[in-house]
């Protein structure tokens, strides 16, 4: 890549260098400082521990303040519903009455549905939609936020616990796992949040994400090719061939009254949604049809019997609200490794789908989320959720949308939505017994769908292949392997990806660009030169244990090739200078490295020169051996000045 | 850190900043260029590919020959020998045969000795050192390895097999286990090297490694107890305290002849080692001083009927050469993944010992070694060995130390050693029936007490806090915990360290160096100005997933702190400048971060301007929609050309 195109002939070499240096012997040369202020060990340790696991700083609202205002900063900042909730007006409840019941039109017949997906009966779907959102109301700091179940954790859920146990021969088994599951998210991420370690969730990558959720929305889709085609004997296996086997096998099931249903409902909801996406003002549109799509379709199926003609409906519910669960959470078996596992795999993939959706919004509408105690929230929320018959909730992103959209103002907006699914469940349960499944298929379909993004696919492949490796994977391992599966490779690709760049770090030859004192990569700018008798390179990385081997071969691989170049010239390299402006780091292997590297380079007559250390490596360099090896005439502020100082000793350019 | 110090009163700012830049107007300003030539997506993949994989470029030998010369040259390429055979002269073989004469002396007791560390029977410690020592002579490119069992992969062994298989109740199945182990290390070995994979062994951080081996060295020596003190029943558990619990509980059993004995043995051999120590010319007081105490043991033992007076002695040792022991490699059955495992474990130990030593001495010879080839070269000499009943070898530090000092010139000292090892094997076998087994303890001890290294841990405080965390936790995880333990945390603390570097990256704020157009970071250099108007900001390291939400915190974090500081100031900050000098790379996670920061930025009437993107960051910004929105004016090469731009449209400093 660098090299060969930049060589100008021998005699072009030192006139334009000279030329363009004119200066050189006028340049004043700074010493490399130390960092201000020797700091003592414990008190550097402090401070890189804070930048580590505070990096938000969040107590600095409460420096410099009185006692009594430190208390009332400290509820507020625990219970966000103090800061909002002491402002709250007739107005914000306005907004918020009417975008809380907007998301309850959602909210019942997605719980319903998505709870089917996890395997469970769809009035723990309600449940879910009922205990969560009241306590996020309270511990939350988003505004935007609607939660309750979402597809993806309850898709997850479903399909690790049915890999050990069966939810139609173990019902109460596999519910106690789903709490139990429900619990160990919960503490999960509220431990994520209480040790600040938050950033686990970023190993989750965007473009795995993408592919991830992708493939998941496929499989969804056509796992509800069951309902949709009125199938009565389906595979529980999540896999792309099995399912379409399954479907084709069983093509003598199909149900013509089912199809049409289902599909004239699949058809209107679909419409119903481009039209929002087309026009963001119309939210209401598709927000209001799945409720009016369950609405009509219960009609019709009561009016014409529709169980009768083939189409199965949901049947009895229960009324009431969430009965106690602490009894039925499982401490103890053979399951509660499984429980634990799938507690944490869903735990992450929520909290990330709630994270990422707190801030989007936030984002919008320009305030900040501490995503460590927004973790917090969601697994106080889960742990207090399992103990109440809720499974795995979080901030669902197509709500949350259609929230935002209609206008909500604080998280009110919640508690205007649980009110309306207590109702629901007190009240209106019996209503349900006709509602067909066909619709709960229509319905998590058209949820799903969105997921599926093609645009960011053709973006990734554009800009980063690697990315668009790691999207891909993700994709087509859910799709053919399994759900767990695709997710496992799409970390490890995340994973692959931090170690290559941590590993093999870039490294690249400089010149000088004229009539300036920058150093510039060779391959970059077309207008850089060489300077004569020097090999000047810049290390991208900083140089520890797992780079320092690589970086030593390397670089020496650099000497070597310049050296055979250079031996036709009549300017033989004298100096190679290292320009660590990008070493942000430096360990003690690396400290070894510079100094074997020194050594050996000295046996070729060549001179190692380090130029531009920062801080945290001046540091190092200062407490180790290496000060004695470098400091005296091998360590400059800038390469101008390293190249400055030793030419005018040398007198190269005479 | 940074921040207060350099704080100058409100009236110095502008006038300082002026009086040091008045030729600001006249700046150029260059165009932030993209890498030279647009490279096809396949090209770029392959380069990318070969700097992953073939950092060291390890055919550059072969281009521009003739195919013959390709031919010779890939032979003596995979076969050294070839390399040095055809210039070998007598002179050199007088050096190798004194070498490997002084390392066959050192070989035989020590590898007694080891195979009793890994639990094996003492002859299998002198097969290992015929046949692997000449298979190395063959593949091998050290000149200075001296090939055979070493202690840490022998005690490791012994450990792990022992944990689910007793030696001494089934001596059959562990033996069978044994060699299966050093198969599937050969196996690990090779593929690494041929994989190219040979920087996974880099993870091993050198202060882990240093840790472990003084926690295994101290525990190998406490186990020795039970040979110096004639102990008979003693626990075969590796912890400290179990150890030293044993040792007391059995105090009956001390015998005072085998203590005296002992104790004499090991004082000669630990003052001829000092002397060796301090007198490298006197190498050979310690390199013959084993086998002159293990033959004078034996005349002494022999003489005293020491049997007889509670000395137990090796007793009889088959004669003659490796039988082959193909037919007990054992590929089936519940033990086969303890003896993989065991055979990864020890296989990355031994590897990471034998390229350790290699590098060490060819850069004491000023000569490369190619650390992928190595690794086959080890590998296959393992798999071979596992064929020929022999375990797990590899270069050891102290004989190649010996070997070195003794003067040996190439791998025939290797050769040298094995037939004296085969001389042994054929003929003296029964002139060992004497030899106590207190000598052998004497000798372990000797061996690894070297591994201990004080210094080495006092030089890691001071220069690095974390690596020596890492190397503390692995010295005790080895002595209290275990011996896979130790090694298990230490590789975790290396790669936590890793994910803290990559996760929490450093971000400075940066001033103008009067006097020049350079920046570097306020807290670095106390000269260093800030630039009224300006918040110049570095990133040192690249923006990527894993930390791109962390950047974007904590740059606004700088933002807010910064703008609380100059509310009260009559320059308010107008601009951000990102200084991406530091920034290795970016993906699109790391992309989007910066699109959001600028969007974020300018609705608190921010702008955020990007210097110096290197080519691979600047090329992703091209590829990206990001270009648009930084190219016309918030792109510069450089911090001082961006400040010159800014400043002359805003009439900052008239």
């Amino acid at each position: 890549m660098v090299g060969g195109s930049n060589r100008v002939t021998d005699k072009d070499l030192e006139s334009q260098f000279s030329l363009h240096q004119q200066n050189l012997e006028q340049m004043e040369i700074h010493k490399v400082a130390l960092p201000q202020g020797n700091q003592s060990t414990w008190k550097s340790l402090k401070q890189r521990f804070g930048e580590v696991f505070f990096p938000d700083d969040p107590l600095h609202q409460f420096k410099n303040q009185t006692f009594f205002k430190k208390l009332v900063l400290g509820l507020q900042y625990f219970f966000p519903i103090f800061h909002w909730g002491s402002e709250y007006s007739l107005d914000l409840l306005k907004s918020d009455a009417i975008s809380g019941l907007t998301i309850a039109s959602l909210a019942i017949p997605q719980g319903i549905s998505y709870a089917k997906l996890a395997n469970l009966p769809p009035i723990i779907g309600l449940y879910s939609s009922f205990v969560p959102p009241l306590i996020y109301s309270v511990l939350g700091s988003s505004r935007d936020l609607a939660v309750g179940p979402v597809s993806i954790a309850s898709l997850v859920m479903g399909s690790m616990l049915r890999d050990a146990v069966s939810p139609e021969q173990q019902p109460m088994l596999y519910l106690q796992l789903a709490f139990t599951a429900t619990f160990f998210a919960g503490v999960f991420q509220a431990s994520l949040g209480f040790l600040r370690l938050g950033f686990i969730v970023d190993f989750l990558s965007k473009p795995t994400l993408i592919g991830f959720m992708g493939g998941a929305a496929i499989i969804v889709s056509l796992q509800q090719l069951k309902g949709l085609l009125g199938i009565v004997h389906f595979t529980t296996k999540m896999q792309f061939i099995p399912v379409m086997t399954s479907v084709i096998q069983h093509r003598h099931e199909w149900a013509w009254q089912t199809i049409v249903m289902g599909t004239s409902f699949l058809l209107f909801l679909l419409i119903t949604r481009h039209i929002s996406m087309r026009r963001p003002k119309l939210f209401w549109v598709s927000a209001a049809a799945p409720l009016s799509c369950v609405i009509l379709s219960t009609i019709v199926s009561f009016a014409f019997k529709a169980q009768h003609h083939g189409i199965t409906v949901i049947g009895h519910l229960q009324k009431g609200v969430n009965p106690p669960s602490v009894n039925m959470l499982y401490f103890h078996g053979s399951f509660l490794g499984l429980a634990i596992k799938t507690g944490i795999v869903t735990g992450i993939l929520s909290l990330t789908e709630g994270i990422a959706v707190g801030r989007t919004f936030a984002s919008l509408k320009n305030y900040q989320i501490d995503g460590n105690k927004e973790m917090m929230a969601i697994g106080i929320m889960n742990m207090a959720g399992s103990c109440a018959s809720c499974y795995v909730t979080t901030g669902s992103f197509s709500r949350s949308a259609v929230n935002y959209n209609a206008g909500s103002k604080t998280a009110v907006s919640n508690i205007v939505m649980a009110s309306a699914v207590l109702v629901t469940m007190l009240f209106l349960m019996p209503l349900f017994y006709y509602t067909p499944n066909v619709i709960l298929s229509a319905i998590i379909i058209t949820a799903v769908i969105g997921l599926i993004d093609f645009g960011a696919a053709i973006r990734l492949w554009k800009v980063d292949k690697l990315d668009f490796l790691a999207f891909t994977s993700a994709f087509f391992g859910v799709l053919f392997i399994s759900v767990q599966g695709g997710l496992a490779i799409a970390i490890g690709i995340s994973v692959f990806k931090i170690l290559i760049q941590v590993t093999r770090p870039n490294t690249v030859v400089k010149g000088v660009i004229p009539g300036s004192h920058s150093y510039r990569s060779l391959g970059q700018y077309k207008e850089a030169l060489r300077v004569p008798h020097f090999l000047i390179l810049g290390i991208e990385s900083p140089i520890y244990f797992a780079n320092s081997t690589y970086l030593q071969e390397r670089i020496l691989r650099w000497v070597r090739e310049e050296e055979e170049t250079a031996q036709k010239s009549q300017y033989p390299i004298k100096y190679v200078i290292l320009d660590m402006a990008a070493v942000s780091g430096i360990d003690t292997s690396g400290l070894d490295t510079l100094m074997e590297l020194k050594k050996i380079l000295a046996k070729r007559s060549l001179e190692l020169v380090l130029a531009n250390p920062v801080a945290a490596v001046a540091e190092k360099l200062y407490k180790s051996e290496a000060w004695e090896l470098f400091s005296s005439e091998g360590l400059y502020m800038t390469v101008a000045e390293a190249i400055a100082a030793i030419s005018s000793v040398e007198k190269f350019y005479p």
